[in-house]
Formats: C-alpha cells, sequence, structure tokens
C-alpha cells in the first residue's frame, strides 16, 4: 500500500502504527506530515505556541520501540518540557524554559512517541482564552483551557495531544472542537511537571480524533496495547441536573435523541435525576477551586499581580470569601458527594452527561461554560467527551461518558463500541 | 519579662509570638538566637544543607504581619525554594535553584514566617538516608526521608519545619528525635513546587518540637489561630495488625501502657483487630509507591540512573514488576479499604497506631522502618506523632494518632489534650 503524503494526517493512530510497522511510512515521513499541517495551519489557528522541525524531526529519527513508536504529539504548555519553553499561557513566563521534562511527556518518550511542540493553554490552565481558534469555525472559539489541543487535534497538526482538566478544561473543547476528550481517574498520569493549580482536581489527560485514538494513546502512554471495544448491555444512566438549565438550543434534544440511539443498540437507559449530594457538590466545586488557586499561584500573585489577567485578578479575589472553615468542610462534602457517585455506579456502568452547554461560542474573548465538567473533576472519576450531533449553527454538540473513579479501561471499551458522529468524517471512519 | 537570649529556642511558638507581640523580642533577635543553635549545632548534626544567616535576618527584619509573625521555620530540601538552592537530596541535583517558592513556603511567609533555610531529606524523599544525625544520639538515625526536619527541631535549630511524607517520613523521624511529627490530610498544604514521588500519596506536613507548636503551625500556616484543646470523652480505637509482628522491644507494652493512661484520663479505649482490607491495603502499598515513582523519576532514571542510589536504583527496578492491570486493580482497592477506614470512624473518634517499630536505630545507613505510616498515607488520613515513653535504651518510643480524613482541626485540638513526653522535658512542659 502506498499512502500519499497528504492522507497521512487522517489516519488513525491505529492506521499510523500499522503502516510504522509494515514499513510503508518511516516516523520522520510521519513527522514531516504533520509538521506541514501545522506549518500550513498555525498561522490561522495559533494552536502551537512553540515548535522547531528540526527538533521534532532528529526526535522521530531518535524514535525508541514502544507501543506509540513514532507518533507524533502535542503538549499543553501548562505541562512543562526540557525541549521547548513552557510559559503556562502566562505573560509572567515569557520564554521560561523548565529544566525537566513532565513525567506523562517521559511516558511518551518511554513509549516510542515524537514530541512536535507546545500547544496554547488558557492563562495557567484557567478559563482566561489563549489566542487558539477553532479550526471547524476560527471565528469561534475552541473552548478552554486546553484550547490548543484541541485545536491542534481537530486541525490533524497530531494525532493527540495532552491536556489538563481541573473544570472541564478537556471534555468541553474536545466536543467544541469535533473530536474526543479523555479527563481520566485523578493521577492517571502523575502530575509531576504540570503548573499546578487547584491541585485537588487538576488532571492530565488527552485529546485525540477520536476514542479509539484516545484508547490507543492512554493505554500506549502506559505502555499497554489498546482495550479492545467492549460487548454487551451497558446499564446507562441518563443524569438529570440543575446544570441543564444552562443547556442551549438544541442540547437537551441531541442528548435524548441519542439516548434512542443507545436503546436501539441494545443498551438500558434509565433517566435519573441527580441526587442532591452531587448538585451542591457541582455548585460548591467553584469555591473549593478558588481557595486552592489563591495559595498554589501565591507566588505570581505576590510577584507579579498586574501581570494576571482581569479574569483571573477576579477570582483570586473572591478566593478571599472562602475561609479555611469552608474549605474543610468542602474537603468533608467531597466524600459524602463521591459516596454517593459510587452508589449510582453500583446500578450502572455508565453516566451520560453532557459535555458543554451546547454548540461552540462566537468569539475568541470567552472560552465557554466549564461547570459540566465540575463534578466529575472535583470527583476524580473518567470522563470521555466526543461529539454525538450537529448543533443548530452546524457546529458540533458533544456528550461525556463518565465511569466509576480508577474504571478508565473499562470506560474506554465501552466507550470504543458506542455511537460517535465526528464532524466531516462519516460515521464508519470514527 | 526578660527573655535571655539562649533560652529564646526553648520557647513554644505560642510563647515566641506572645514575647513578639509584647516587643520583649524582635522577630530578628528570636532568628538570631535559632542561627546560633544551627551555627553551633549543625557541624554534629548534619540537619541543615544551606542556610545564610544574612539572608535570614534580612527575611526576619521584612517579616510580614500574621499568625506566624517573626517564627523562624526550616524546609525539607525536596520542597522548592527560590531563596535557596534545592537539591531533592540527589546529586543529580547539586545546587540546583528553583526559579519559585512552593505554595506552602509562600503560605509561611504570607502569614509573617522567616525562613532560615532547608533542611535534609533522604534521596527524592525516599528512604536512602541523608547525612544528617539523631540529636538525642547522634551515633544514631533521626529516621527518614524528612531526616533534617526532625534534627532541625528536635535540635532547637528552628521551630518547625516542613516536612513530606509518602510512606512514614514524618510520624516516624518525628517520634526517633523526640518530637511532633503531623501528616495532614492528602492536600491540607498544595502540593505546588514539591518534588513528586508518589503522587496519590505525597503529603507536605509538619515536625515541631510538640503538638501545641504543630497546631499553632498548621493553623497559623492557613493564617488561622491555633485550635484549643478538645475536652470531653474520646472513643479512641487501639488497632492491632499483623505490623505489630514488627514492633520491637518495649513498644507494645509502651502502648498499652499509654491506653491504659488514656482510660484513667476519661476516655474510652477499645482494641480492634485491624480489617482485612486494610491489611491488605497496607502490604499492596509498596507496589502501588513503587509504580508511581518510577514514573515519576523517569527523567532522572533516564538520564542519570547511575547517580541514584543503589538502595533507590533496587526500588524502581521492583517497580518493572507491577504491571498497569495491577496498578489499576489497587486504585480500585484504595477506595474499598477508605470505605472500611471511614466505617471506623463511625464508631471511633480518633485510633491509636504505633508510629514506629521502636526506637531510633543505631547507625546512619538506614532511615528505619517507614511501614506503620504505609496505611494512613495511602487513604489520606490526618495523622499526628509524638512520643509517649522512653525505649529500653533510653530513646523515646512514639504513637501517633489517626482521624477521619479532613478532620484536621478535629485530630489537632483532641491530640492537644492526650499525654505527651517529650525526652528532656517534664510533661508539664510538653
Amino acid at each position: 500500500m502506498s499512502i500519499a503524503q497528504d492522507s497521512i494526517h487522517t489516519l488513525s493512530i491505529a492506521d499510523l502504527t500499522r503502516a510504522l510497522e509494515l514499513g510503508e511510512l518511516s516516523p520522520e515521513a510521519v513527522t514531516r506530515a504533520f509538521l506541514d499541517r501545522i506549518e500550513g495551519l498555525n498561522k490561522e489557528l495559533l494552536a502551537f505556541v512553540s515548535w522547531d522541525a528540526q527538533r521534532a524531526l532528529a526526535a522521530a529519527r531518535a524514535a525508541g520501540p514502544g507501543r506509540l513508536h513514532g507518533i507524533p504529539y502535542a503538549v499543553k504548555d501548562v505541562i512543562d518540557t526540557a525541549d521547548y519553553p513552557t510559559e503556562y499561557g502566562s505573560p509572567i513566563y515569557k520564554g521560561f524554559q523548565p529544566h525537566l521534562d513532565a513525567a506523562c511527556v517521559e511516558m511518551a518518550r518511554g513509549n516510542g512517541a515524537v514530541l512536535l511542540g507546545k500547544v496554547a493553554t488558557g492563562e495557567f490552565a484557567t478559563q482566561t482564552p489563549s489566542a487558539a481558534r477553532n479550526p471547524l469555525r476560527p471565528t469561534h472559539t475552541p473552548g478552554g483551557s486546553s484550547s490548543g489541543s484541541a485545536a491542534a487535534v481537530a486541525a490533524g497538526m497530531v494525532p493527540f495531544a495532552f491536556g489538563t482538566q481541573t473544570t472541564g478544561s478537556i471534555v468541553r473543547p474536545a466536543v467544541y472542537c469535533g473530536v474526543a476528550g479523555y479527563k481520566p481517574t485523578f493521577g492517571f498520569f502523575p502530575a509531576a511537571g504540570l503548573k499546578l493549580l487547584s491541585p485537588s482536581q487538576d488532571t492530565i489527560g488527552l485529546i485525540a480524533r477520536s476514542v479509539d485514538d484516545i484508547a490507543a494513546a492512554a493505554m500506549g502512554l502506559h505502555g499497554q496495547a489498546t482495550v479492545q471495544p467492549a460487548r454487551g448491555r451497558f446499564r446507562i444512566c441518563l443524569l438529570q441536573s440543575r446544570q441543564w438549565d444552562y443547556l442551549r438550543a438544541g442540547m437537551a434534544e441531541a442528548i435524548e435523541e441519542y439516548a434512542k440511539e443507545l436503546e436501539w443498540a441494545g443498551h438500558e437507559v434509565v433517566h435519573l435525576r441527580m441526587p442532591e449530594a452531587l448538585e451542591l457538590a457541582a455548585v460548591m466545586q467553584p469555591r473549593l477551586f478558588m481557595y486552592e488557586a489563591r495559595r498554589t499561584l501565591g507566588n505570581e500573585l505576590r510577584d507579579s499581580p498586574e501581570k494576571l489577567s482581569k479574569r483571573l485578578q477576579a477570582r483570586m479575589a473572591e478566593g478571599l470569601t472562602v475561609s479555611f472553615d469552608e474549605y474543610m468542610a468542602m474537603r468533608q462534602q467531597v466524600r459524602g458527594a463521591s459516596n454517593v457517585l459510587h452508589g449510582i455506579f453500583d446500578e450502572f456502568d455508565l453516566i451520560l452527561y453532557p459535555a458543554a452547554a451546547g454548540e461552540a461560542d462566537e468569539g475568541l474573548d470567552a472560552a465557554g461554560d466549564p461547570r459540566f465538567g465540575a463534578l466529575w473533576s472535583l470527583l476524580h472519576a473518567p470522563s470521555l467527551s466526543f461529539p454525538i450531533a450537529e448543533g443548530p449553527t452546524g457546529l458540533p454538540l458533544g456528550i461525556q461518558f463518565i465511569a466509576r473513579p480508577a474504571h478508565d479501561t473499562q470506560l474506554l471499551a465501552m466507550a470504543r463500541s458506542l455511537p460517535q458522529y465526528y464532524p466531516g468524517r462519516r460515521p464508519d471512519e470514527a
């Protein structure tokens, strides 16, 4: 088989791996193909904030063996890299060069993956947007804070990218850009080398073109073969909450349609009202976030307050209204909410929930509403998002499936067998 | 009242604060007194690895207002400081200078505390010992990995020090050196700026001369007044486990004696056999540790394996025997064990447990058995250790009290009212 250079970037990770194994492609040719996409598209999309073609090609030639041998990837710029500056989306860190790769970057290298460079992040992984644009419609936000990760993957600049999520910063940008997002169980990728924000929630995860690619990358980074799609009838809980009041045109209908489709596919779908303990935990989450962020970013707040965005300054000021007693009470509340969540998973395999309020917003001065990710970030449950339909203006609408904490392989296996709709690709390409 | 310069280092944090408030002491005089101790004793004890008298005195003069105004402290050298090199106890990082203070250091500064310098740590906070010696008997280990923190506090070089615990690295050195150790609920101090080892367990905590000082420091670092001693009858569970087989001469007897004393003081003490889920979790903990440490220290393992100690190399090699599937199964197992622990706290206020196998070991080539801390580190429960008796050779024997996760203030309040025996001090001085 001969593979045209300009179609390499459309291949799944499994197909790239097969072509690399068969010698139909070299790691260098693969890297070259993705670099071409970056060089062609990044001026408009601003997904990458730093990359170096020569360094990437050298890394491709030097790529070791492993499950991800020769597969290019990118790293959200709140994660340290020894080969590229790491600016955390903040002018405070202009040109800052960490001395060490983050543990997840080392895991990628150790399994043969090829680092192409760093992708844009919201300021310190908060909702203050980066300059990145949505490849599906560049007047629209790609979401945040893993904006560059989502835009780069959606534009075919890289097969997968590391992102991070503290509230909804992976699952939302992924669906805004029409690709798949994976916020694993807390700590699935060790946080060493991640610039922390709200350490009880900060989770490193992945964005990739499809759930299949997510599974290949997530398992490959742990030196494992991908998980096979699960068979059988899944017990799925469609969880309706007060957050649904924030859903926008078409979203509630799309999720109901999708639920029907799941039933037609033989799965059980039960509508459940979100238990009050979880409703309250979702409301509490931003206050826990602010208490922690105010301390975690204490240096920057002291030394360079004027270099923080107005938006972040306002969050930090709000953080002052959260007392120590409230913080400790929230930490206790998390346990109770977590018990309730585990109770749901005693009866169901998966929770089905919106990944965002609706389509990506127009404009680049805001990154969209992260709230639909808050609860699963807070409770450390793995979550996988992908598009399920086209919204009113033609941009994707997306959902997330949530599984019991530490049941990531089960989540990946089940999600692989569920219907997904990626814009511009036929369902059988998903 | 006039305070002799050579008795300042013997004052409690509350007494220092009172003298500072009344103007009987200046922050500079306090700092000078503790610097005198370092200068006099560190050549023998090697507790501090870097300090700078001029910088410390300047920090004392510049100390801001706050609950810990003018109180000197030290930082374990696995925690980043912008003013002092941070070598993580490893030759790989000789002279390494972080660009930023860790969040906990910023919290200390923000509440007026005065940084004196960095104290010794086991290699990357593992059990490979530092050069520090036990002030109670310098031929003996101070324990590890927070060896410098314990030795510095016990020698009166500093009123409190940050330590870290992944298995038993705070609670054990504290009692080996005859002082108090506090491993809070996971995340009580944010981990930003901590060199991670096993991120699902790594916890920043404190070592201080007494439980009273621990409470003053722990609350003061959060901008809070200390917690008052709790009154009333506590329901205490003396948990006996298979780990007790490792107890050494005098320890089991000492803990039984102490339990009787608690009963005489009006508390309820119930002997309970450790539930099997907890026994198994304690056995599992080192394997979870190794899986994570192997990834977290991935850079060092790749770039400078020859600069790792033989002991750490061996642990890393063992880490290879832990598969991804085993790791995920262990993460699930943690949840079950955590449920069992919470069940105990439905019936009891506190768990009473050995803090170490016995007295500090002779020699400096090993740091003692950390296993008695493993379960509480793994399950994120706050734990407070202090000496309760003199052992067969005259060194202290110590216990730890454990409370329900996120119930740190309750633990501190109860512990303040419980009997403690610090070597060289009469009980009423404790």
